[in-house]
């Protein structure tokens, strides 16, 4: 599992409950915690103070993971996929940090991850009243602009001091609850600790999404304030210990995205349209990248991670074909549905959302496709795009701009743009290649969008066109183009630049299409269905994810597979068995070197029962105590369907337990500063 | 569209009648033309001596196309991308004849396409009684045997003179029907005339299978014995006219697979389990073709007919996943397997072989993804596996042999193994790694069958070291082990034969358990669905293709795509205007300089009701009088669906037409001899 900005990408992200909770299934929200059912489940539950104090330590990555604070000094515990892209960032040629590991001696080597923030919820309002009384009677594009426009100000008034704090409004229940969330936000965030990558990715991708599992999914972050460490007097309790089968466990991050209560009509859009293609999309990258790696050795490093992140998103995608192909887990969704049209039937107020949204997907279905394909994949284009649309909106009123454009929203916007990253040409090159030769293949050679994509030039030639003839890989340039404004973009000759300002309009005016025709009314449909439900099933149940801060709660389990027990725990000492000496299962040069040394009955990686998606990574597995027994680095191949729906004989968390992550820092990949500032043992 | 045996790669070919024909829809034998049908919907119809002249004309190449003789010597017409493999097997850096095109000045410059073979039908018995009697009461696996073993006698029985004749037994109507095909052949069979690959690959990938179309998919070979031209009196006469909107035009040749009556269970079967599987698989292969074609000049160039196939294979999976996912075309299917349940309901005789194809059906589903993966794909490993099962197999009584080892197959065989051919070692390898990494992801990385593919290799590892150390691109070598049969196979430590020998007890394994619970039962149940389609809708039905010699009509028509009128012909002045200048859309070398010499109203391809699909590349279109008005060379984007279902109102044949091919001939890749040998003018 990886990020979840990047498995998310191109899904809608339709946020409605579920109907008929069961077993461990729940991704909660602070303020609705299920206490009563637990305690009846499992004979104890968290008081609020309990909730309150983990609350406080529980960190959001915004490159699209979770972590937590575990020292009094800053110090973040996440997982190593979660830094990976970082890493690979600070490496070069002779300093390849990902391959070989990072250990910062002391507290001054520790380095900056570009783009990364760190950030931590401090205040939840509840501002569904003002954003509705804003939308009023609007609909269709009207709708999406007016709660954009309320949202903004809302997140404007909220966080006047935007150096150290953000705020969003988040949409709950699809349209049925909006609230603000104010983070404390930390921009300078340090890498202090990771492994050599072969620990992490022992297994790699034919181990991902399976357990029995044998992966030291661990790193460690700091944040930073005026070039000193942030105190975290909240921060959690370090438990470095063997979990106990059967005991109470807790995740507590954010869920990046679900899609539990799709209606038959989105499903059916999903099944037929959108999965497939995200299928054959990813598996043709997949090959261009594992081809074009093997060209140097270079090549290969420079593009591993990338190959990482495709893979991950590759199977994610599988797995809910999968899914979409098994006709009892359909069958299931589909009975949910009559459940409530049938529980809905006499309640008037409710009206016949099913149908809103059964027409708004069928226009989706005739906008899909070039919405989809008219912003080519790349870095260096999502620059230009970010540079070109900025320019327009910026000189706008705050609430008169896209959603992403907005005051509150600018600052992160700015230092993703602008912070140092390096840019692999023949990544962007390839990158180009694939999704506009995409573009031209699901559009049809002849399709107006085609031609204002390619012109009379091919995906191959444009693209190298493109990429050789740009500056904005220079983060000097994209400087000057931000601060320059309008003018600066109008007047720019950068060939990326100008392709961006042809796109533009065209991007512009589907986003208009896509509000207008799907997500004005799916939003006002979803507040139907909300309320629906809540009328039908109460308030025992919670949103879909929507990459903010969730708890659930689970226990430490194994499950059955086709008949047989999956045991609920790895040792250390299992590494050497599955080792074959080949990649991905090569054993890590700090085990062959550390072997004698190694505990090998320290639990190594375990499973448990919580309900967990893409974005969980990272996030702390909390015990009863109140202290971290592990980090959530995963979810079995079943977790994938929990995109749809839970199902606790199935659904595990992986998790790589803070035993292992203290067996490595003292004897694999020594830091005795970090073991003594986790206080451990 | 591209010839069938790589198309057809894993599907399993059942073939079963279609209950309901309608309109145009039909791939009929020869001995049950429905004359009467026809007359009543074009107010004609051949008679016998007009279908006896046009069979007796109809060529099969065994490389998965159809052709026609057209020239009293021996010379044949058929589709370039049926010969763009030999084209490429007899390029070298030096002389591209698939970048540059080929045309013999003389006779003697004419060149012999390795592995190729011609076969003209000449007769056909039925055989049912006799298989029948032979299968007796056995079932499974032993039934499959019994049946083997009587095909392989009659087959010997038949064809004694195994150099100029060969004998099939083929299985009509899924074991309905059985019938002993004998074939004239001609395993001398030389590439004459082929123009530039950019003329037929005009719009490539994006316009395969797609329709206004501008592409001259046509290509001349000579049919030889004892060194020189066989004599063909019974050759078709040559129309190079432009056809007439409306006219009725016959497809003859040889369809490779359909699959229109499966039942609802296999259906599920190929939606849910074999679809997504070819669809990512291919996907991917795709994707590392591209970008290891990118690394040299040389490269691009041994890999691009590898990579054409692999698009067109892809697009047909594509194609059958749009038709899986539309929920009407199913609604037709599942209509249809209603209908027939309804009329049999009272017909004791039949019972129930839908339940039995059920079971059966769940039964494959366990053997599936061993069984597709046991076999790793490339040239090389076919060489090693055959070598090693013919040893065994030879050293059997022809009547205990695996089907394709009986005596009547072995001559092809061998040909196919002995003749020589170049072997690309990165694609080798290339193939091995990807076909071996992906049956470790499907399978799992703990499966026994992933063990025993890759030891404690990993699939990169294994690929090299098989592909470096084999010598099995040698033919004289290969001729060496087939010549010394077991005895060579088992001292040989040739790394690949090594490696074969310790794959083939898995694979006969597998085989068995296939034959037991697959196709044994599956056989004998569509026996009795064919009784009862038989019994339910008369003689109106024609058997599923099978890659033998059929004829379908139909007229010169275009057809309705999303409310537009898609015209019938395009004009080979069309060609200039759709050219861009950029791949694959860049104009041939021979139409700039000809450009002015080309009558642009020549209509260059058309499009036809006539119901065909892969296999049927190459086929000669003719018109009333018997005369070659064009090639067909593909279909429209429905009739890719035509796998599962026939619809008149979509389903298009593409032709390229005679006149066009005349005017290259004249004026563009001149070839005078040709052109005075077709006597066309």
């Amino acid at each position: 599992m990886r990020p979840v900005a990047r498995v998310a990408a191109f899904l809608a992200a339709v946020s409605i409950p579920i109907s008929a909770v069961r077993a461990d299934e729940g991704m909660w929200t602070f303020d609705a915690f299920p206490a009563a059912k637990m305690r009846a489940d499992y004979g104890w539950a968290p008081d609020q103070a309990w909730l309150d104090k983990v609350r406080a330590a529980a960190v959001r990555l915004t490159g699209g993971c979770s972590a937590s604070f575990v020292s009094p000094s800053g110090l973040i515990l996440t997982n190593h996929h979660c830094i990976s892209s970082c890493l690979q960032d600070l490496s070069s040629a002779k300093t390849d940090y990902l391959k070989n590991g990072f250990n910062a001696a002391t507290r001054a080597a520790e380095k900056l991850c570009p783009g990364q923030q760190a950030e931590v919820v401090t205040q939840i309002r509840d501002v569904t009243a003002e954003i509705k009384h804003a939308t009023g009677n609007a609909t269709g594009a009207a709708a999406v602009k007016a709660r954009s426009a309320a949202s903004a100000a809302l997140e404007s008034a909220g966080c006047p001091d935007t150096k150290t704090t953000r705020c969003q409004v988040v949409t709950l229940y699809g349209g049925g609850q909006y609230k603000l969330y104010t983070y404390r936000k930390y921009s300078d965030v340090r890498v202090v600790w990771a492994p050599e990558a072969a620990a992490p990715q022992f297994g790699g991708d034919p181990d991902n999404f399976n357990f029995p599992r044998y992966s030291l999914d661990a790193a460690f972050l700091r944040a930073y304030e005026n070039g000193q460490p942030v105190n975290t007097p909240q921060h959690l309790a370090w438990a470095p210990r063997a979990p106990v089968v059967g005991e109470a466990t807790f995740v507590v991050g954010n869920p990046g995205s679900t899609q539990r209560l799709l209606t038959q009509d989105q499903l059916a859009f999903s099944r037929e349209i959108s999965a497939p293609m995200n299928v054959t999309l990813y598996s043709e990258l997949r090959g261009r990248l594992i081809s074009a790696m093997k060209q140097s050795p270079a090549r290969y490093r420079e593009g591993k991670d990338e190959l990482d992140s495709v893979e991950n998103a590759l199977k994610v995608y599988l797995g809910r074909q999968r899914a979409f192909n098994d006709p009892a887990f359909m069958g299931r969704l589909a009975e949910a549905e009559r459940d409530l049209r049938a529980k809905s039937a006499n309640n008037a107020a409710i009206g016949n959302p099913w149908s809103d949204i059964s027409t708004a997907t069928a226009a989706y279905r005739t906008i899909y496709v070039p919405y989809r394909f008219i912003q080519p994949t790349s870095d260096l284009y999502s620059y230009a795009a970010t540079l070109v649309r900025a320019a327009a909106e910026r000189a706008k009123p705050n609430g008169e701009r896209l959603p992403g454009y907005s005051d509150s929203a600018l600052p992160l916007l700015e230092k993703q743009l602008l912070d140092s990253k390096p840019i692999v040409p023949w990544l962007e090159q390839l990158y180009l290649e694939w999704s506009l030769s995409k573009a031209r293949e699901y559009l049809g050679a002849d399709d107006p969008d085609t031609r204002l994509l390619l012109g009379k030039e091919s995906p191959e030639g444009l693209a190298r066109r493109l990429v050789t003839g740009t500056r904005l890989a220079d983060p000097a340039y994209r400087r000057a183009l931000w601060n320059g404004g309008q003018a600066a973009i109008e007047a720019s000759k950068d060939p990326l630049i100008v392709y961006a300002r042809k796109l533009d309009p065209r991007y512009r005016e589907l986003t208009e299409d896509f509000d207008e025709r799907y997500q004005g009314p799916v939003t006002a449909a979803q507040a139907k269905l909300a309320d629906a439900r809540f009328a039908a099933y109460g308030d025992t149940i919670y949103p879909d994810a929507t990459f903010t801060l969730r708890i659930s709660y689970g226990k430490v389990a194994g499950w059955t597979e086709r008949g047989r027990a999956v045991p609920p725990v790895t040792l250390m000492g299992g590494t050497f068995d599955r080792a074959t000496g080949a990649e991905p299962f090569a054993l890590p040069r700090g085990f062959i070197a550390a072997k004698a040394k190694i505990d090998p009955n320290t639990v190594y990686d375990f499973v448990t029962t919580n309900d967990i998606i893409g974005g969980n990574s990272g996030s702390p597995v909390i015990d009863r105590n109140g202290a971290v027994i592990g980090a959530a680095f995963d979810g079995n191949i079943h977790s994938i369907a929990g995109n749809y729906g839970y199902d606790g004989t199935q659904n595990r968390t992986v998790v790589v337990s803070a035993d292992a992550i203290q067996e490595a820092l003292e004897k694999i990949y020594p830091a005795p500063n970090i073991v003594a500032e986790l206080g451990g043992r």
